[in-house]
């Protein structure tokens, strides 16, 4: 058997009040149908990124509406998982070449991944992301099964997504996060599209009052009584956390007292190219005491991950994801989800999400997003304005219970 | 580099005299265009089967109208050639299982086979049949490249074709044999379609005198003279060698002096499955003295294998080719050649041959297959009219040169 998450059960009543009533009986009408149906999602990794915590929360639900859902993983292997990252990359786009080593070592991992699987005979494969989807080549009767990918993938690298293709169709559903994403040559019938969600119930996202959230910000330094800029990821060159400087410096022209946090958390280690950027950004900032780069669990002495941001979401005056690519952007979902105008990359998720001045703002240069991160802070009450109607999408489009109708629908249609 | 068979060079001039003098022309006009392209053509085995045959042909052609083409086979493995077998069977519709162990198999001979390829850099691949079709998974590049098989797909077994089908679309092009053979899911501009051919020039093929023929046949115990009916092929299910004895038996009835000869040579090692079908048929024949069943090189001593059937396919009255499931039946090609009126089965590629009572006749049963015999010996004025234009139709269609203008075009249409 493949290494296996456990989880708890979750009943959808947890959401009453929360999200919008008419899914409660949706849900419930569809579950009906599913019951007891053995449902196995296989991502690459427990956590660490945005998969890791979609599962986290739709496995329990899943269980709590009466499915037999279980959340497995890839055997892991380094080499394996730098090979992946860089098929995720080449799969928004980046130059990519995939050399017979390169092949094999991803072939041969399917086997050891698939050779683990033969004892397990679910009703129903959901296989997520590309570390694990070549596992269909080596099981029999691997049906029904979903292929859930969460990548930016209209314009893919050609030589990964060539390599990947095959895997894929051999899945009887594929489904993206956005009609924008779906690559090249995908029969239509076998294609569905529905956005991931965030868990308002987890301590990332449940409501924190804003003295407790202003004292941790400030314990690690930050005023929390002066205008706040954060931008929330990995630095990562996707979420151009360069230009979130520059547009901070531009802004800081006219906001002298303007601070700005990276809450770009990475174990340098798993990531080199991580690393490379943060040194970049490091450069970039200089000396500015106004500037917090959080790089490091280890900076956060005994508080929680999830916590700290909260907090920063809670506290910010304005929150910045300067994405150039983006599958989804859970980040800025979370900071809508709290009231916040989020000035967001004009790309891929994250277009899903802001409606340009209605409920945030969309940029496509630093100097765009110095102009909004000056329009907020000076006109507080449209920050306030457009943060409430952030949160009004996100309770509509953007929290787990929709993303658990979304899959039980796909496999009521697949199975009934 | 994979194991390379050696191939001579031959002239297209060579069939003056034989084929329609407008196929040079077009030929040479679209050699032009390809002088000095490097096409590799890769398939299971250097001998045995009609698809060696057809490359054996081919390459000599393409290298004597000036391109660089070679020929290399899979390595060989024993239960690498079992498997693909009965892969083969299986897209011929035959019940199959592919359990994990199979399929690595498989996708390990697959890996093995890419890793020899590495430092072959040809403009063109063109991968012959199931066998080495996975190749493309672990090569980087591997454009342009064709798939060309040779088995009638129209109705695979589900497992086999999900298991095959995504390497096929890895490549550029993919050729059947008949438009009835085009398998499920592939997109329409990936699918090219052209028949196979046999060489007139080979010694199977050549002009035999009916002296020379006579005593071949008389030598293994068949009276020349006396009414014949031959049937050539593999003991195989889909040959339906039973269904051959049963017309052969009803035929009888109404012509008492006639024999059967069979033409199945195989080695029983290899072929489990064709020894168990041969027992069967010497069960059927019991100790019927006309009926001749050639099984075993052996029974031939000195006699060449190609001789042999160009001798049997001379002598016969009438020659029976009473196939359920049929690629394409080189057999029934060759007898045509030699203006023999062939009954065949109304199935896969014999359809592309034989119009009914044209130039032969197609049937669905052994009772339909007895009157045909009777009919053709009873009348062999009808059965040299049918023959003479068997003969044309194979000149129009179905020799080598065709096949090549048919490659030379699909290649032109890929890289120029």
């Amino acid at each position: 058997m493949l290494p296996k998450v456990k989880t708890p059960t979750r009943r959808i009543e947890k959401y009453k009040g929360i999200i919008p009533s008419h899914l409660f009986k949706e849900i419930k009408k569809i579950a009906k149908d599913l019951k007891g149906l053995k449902v196995v999602h296989v991502n690459a990794a427990p956590r660490g990124g945005g998969v890791a915590e979609i599962i986290q929360s739709l496995v329990p639900l899943m269980k709590g509406v009466g499915l037999k859902a279980a959340w497995h993983n890839n055997p892991p292997g380094e080499k394996f998982f730098t090979l992946t990252k860089q098929i995720h990359n080449a799969f928004q786009g980046k130059e990519f070449e995939l050399p017979f080593s390169a092949r094999k070592l991803y072939i041969r991992h399917m086997e050891k991944t698939a050779r683990l699987m033969q004892d397990m005979k679910p009703d129903l494969w959901v296989v997520h992301d590309p570390q694990p989807v070549g596992i269909a080549a080596f099981l029999p009767n691997f049906h029904p099964s979903v292929w859930r990918v969460h990548v930016d993938s209209s314009h893919p690298n050609r030589e990964a997504w060539e390599f990947i293709h095959p895997f894929m169709l051999m899945y009887d559903k594929i489904v993206f996060t956005s009609k924008e994403f779906i690559g090249p040559s995908l029969p239509k019938r076998k294609v569905a599209v529905f956005s991931p969600a965030i868990d308002p119930l987890t301590s990332k996202n449940k409501p924190l009052s804003l003295n407790v959230a202003k004292n941790i910000v400030e314990t690690l330094g930050v005023d929390p009584d002066k205008p706040l800029v954060i931008q929330v990821g990995r630095f990562d060159p996707w979420k151009d956390p360069l230009g979130a400087v520059e547009a901070y410096q531009i802004a800081k022209k006219k906001i002298p007292d303007l601070q700005l946090a990276f809450l770009g958390l990475f174990l340098a280690r798993d990531d080199p190219e991580g690393a490379k950027i943060f040194k970049k950004v490091q450069r970039k900032v200089k000396h500015d005491p106004d500037i917090f780069l959080f790089s490091d669990p280890g900076q956060l002495g005994s508080l929680k991950v999830d916590l700290f941001v909260n907090a920063f979401q809670v506290v910010t005056s304005v929150v910045l994801h300067k994405s150039v690519r983006e599958g989804f952007g859970l980040g800025v979902t979370e900071a809508m989800w709290k009231e916040k105008a989020v000035i967001g990359g004009k790309v891929g998720g994250i277009k899903l999400q802001i409606k340009d001045g209605k409920n945030g703002f969309l940029v496509s240069s630093p100097k765009e997003a110095a102009k909004r991160i000056v329009q907020l802070i000076k006109n507080p009450k449209l920050a306030e304005e457009l943060g409430k109607e952030a949160k009004e999408t996100v309770r509509e489009k953007f929290l787990t219970p929709r993303l658990l109708r979304d899959h039980l629908k796909l496999y009521q249609k697949l199975l009934c």
